[in-house]
């Protein structure tokens, strides 16, 4: 085992108070440093490390180029009776889209459905958090967010559009469904991870500069990832792309920067809706989730295919293994430990 | 040739009163038939065949057996600011959708976003014809809808979720962005086609009974069709499913009836979320659009991949489509044409 692929264990609450100490050394408002350190905690527990504490390093180098303000609120304003325009002043992806979480969540009652396109905001990392907690509040919600563009148009060879994940959650006993997914068929980061470990990648997730697909990661990180499902993950990705870019007033394709550099102002968008079941049936809506319950279980228990142990309802495999990495520790690289140790240490 | 395959091409408009005097001659009254006959043509010029007014010996049966109201206006309320509760009652799914459209092009201006949720009413074709009408009047739209349980899950052998089609509608110059697409795989309708023609179906699009992929299309209708895109299109197939039964009061999964059979009421719901961009940025708006008109073209330029002569985007291949058939004809299997003048001169 070489020093690169050792592993060790940490706790959750350990990690998200070397988050905490590192951002607020940086000069992050506690509250702030909290929330921010919890997004990127949120992706290690759920399996997800891209989107996980090995981010802290570029939001510390951003903060340092005076590109990400720490300490910005975020400003909101409803520009209709149901959608929130949100200007995130540059501040951490966490805070401005709370904030508006919490002014949708207020509006909606009302309104039914409520949306909060928002700009000059950071990555907001995982969307399955903030799924959770607008399902643990009787809502339903739909989120939309844009990145860099990594992926290739089907039938192309360039990276033109953003991995462009969806979100979708959806209130059930005794978990809420959560679907939170990116529009790409690998994310880069698994690519890198591949290519570190010398193994090569499954069938169809990238193309070579040429655009041949390829297996090989050092060829697909000099290439482009594809987009899932072909043509019809290319439609979805540049449909979400659009979509965001328009309600938020935020860029397109290769004017997307800010989540992965270090050094450029963060232009990517995010949409998040909310909806309140109650609208629709008033209060019915008590049998109507019972049958959702109902048909997730059913979905559980349908027959397999031959060698598949069981089918799974979107947001079960992830649930679990955030339980165990709550109970175990959360396993790290050592040597991106010990960097984020060290940052912890330098006080920035 | 046999006579099953030979084709004839009609004029569009004589396609639509054919379909219009069948419809106003089951007791439809005029302006009803016009919207659903219209309706079906559309499948048709744009090439899917499937929602096109092979469609209408179905509609007509569902009529006579008393689950489809031919007259039906729908009742709509505003049950929140921007939420618009549709109650179809048994009628013709584009009456309902068009209602539904023309309230929320009135309220959305002040709203910012609004949503109808459209329970008890038939089959609304075709996404692509809505979005369009939307986008000509400057906004943008999402449509989810869900249909009869063809798709088996990720893993899984039995059909337990629907074909459930999202729509994305976004204004461009010269023609809007429009993205009209099924979760599944591919189509029962594609599949019967195979059959009848005696070829095999591409890799990937189905399993069988036994939940092993298969090619040999009659296998596959003894089975299920697969989700697009493995996990990911199963997991945004379920939550389409579940986001429209919850928000419109519908079935879910194999409770989902009467768009393909005869002698049940529809109990498949439909979703049309309409969004104003000038929420966002106000007048800033043009600028915006400028710039998505800018990257649809740099997609559509974009270098390709071997073999391929040019990137599409969506909504491209379907509008050449259209204008083709809408000047030479549409090509309808002779035998259907010929059934469809039977159900004409019976005069129901």
């Amino acid at each position: 085992m070489t020093a690169a692929t050792t592993e060790l264990r940490v706790d959750a609450q350990r990690a998200r108070r070397l988050g905490e100490a590192v951002l607020h050394a940086a000069g992050a408002p506690a509250a702030h440093a909290a929330m921010q350190a919890g997004a990127l905690v949120e992706g290690d527990l759920r399996g997800r490390p891209s989107h996980g504490l090995q981010r802290l390093p570029t939001l510390v180098q951003r903060i340092r180029a005076g590109v990400l303000d720490p300490a910005a609120t975020a400003a909101l304003r409803w520009t209709g009776e149901a959608f929130l325009a949100v200007d995130g002043r540059d501040g951490f992806g966490p805070v401005a889209a709370n904030a508006a979480i919490d002014a949708l969540a207020e509006r909606v009652p009302r309104s039914g459905i409520a949306l909060a396109a928002i700009r000059r905001s950071g990555h907001i990392g995982m969307l399955a958090p903030y799924l959770e907690r607008i399902c643990a509040a009787g809502f339903a919600a739909i989120v939309l967010t844009t990145s860099e563009a990594l992926v290739h148009p089907a039938g192309g060879r360039t990276a033109l559009v953003g991995t462009n994940p969806i979100g979708i959650g959806v209130p059930a006993k005794p978990q809420p469904f959560v679907l939170d997914m990116s529009t790409a068929a690998i994310s880069a980061g698994e690519i890198i991870a591949h290519a570190h470990r010398g193994a090569t990648l499954p069938q169809g997730r990238a193309v070579d500069e040429a655009g041949r697909p390829t297996t090989d990661p050092e060829r697909a990180l000099a290439g482009a990832i594809s987009p899932f499902g072909g043509a019809k993950g290319y439609g979805l990705g540049v449909g979400f792309e659009l979509l965001v870019a328009l309600l938020s007033a935020t860029a397109l394709g290769r004017d997307v920067h800010g989540t992965l550099d270090v050094d450029q102002l963060a232009t990517k968008g995010d949409v998040l809706i909310v909806l309140d079941p109650r609208a629709s049936v008033g209060d019915a809506v008590a049998s109507v989730a019972s049958r959702i319950d109902d048909y997730l279980d059913e979905l559980r228990a349908a027959p397999t295919a031959p060698g598949v142990p069981a089918v799974l309802v979107p947001g079960d495999r992830m649930r679990g293994a955030r339980a165990r990495r709550q109970r175990d520790g959360i396993p790290y690289p050592a040597a991106l430990w010990a960097q984020l140790e060290r940052l912890e240490e330098s006080d920035v």
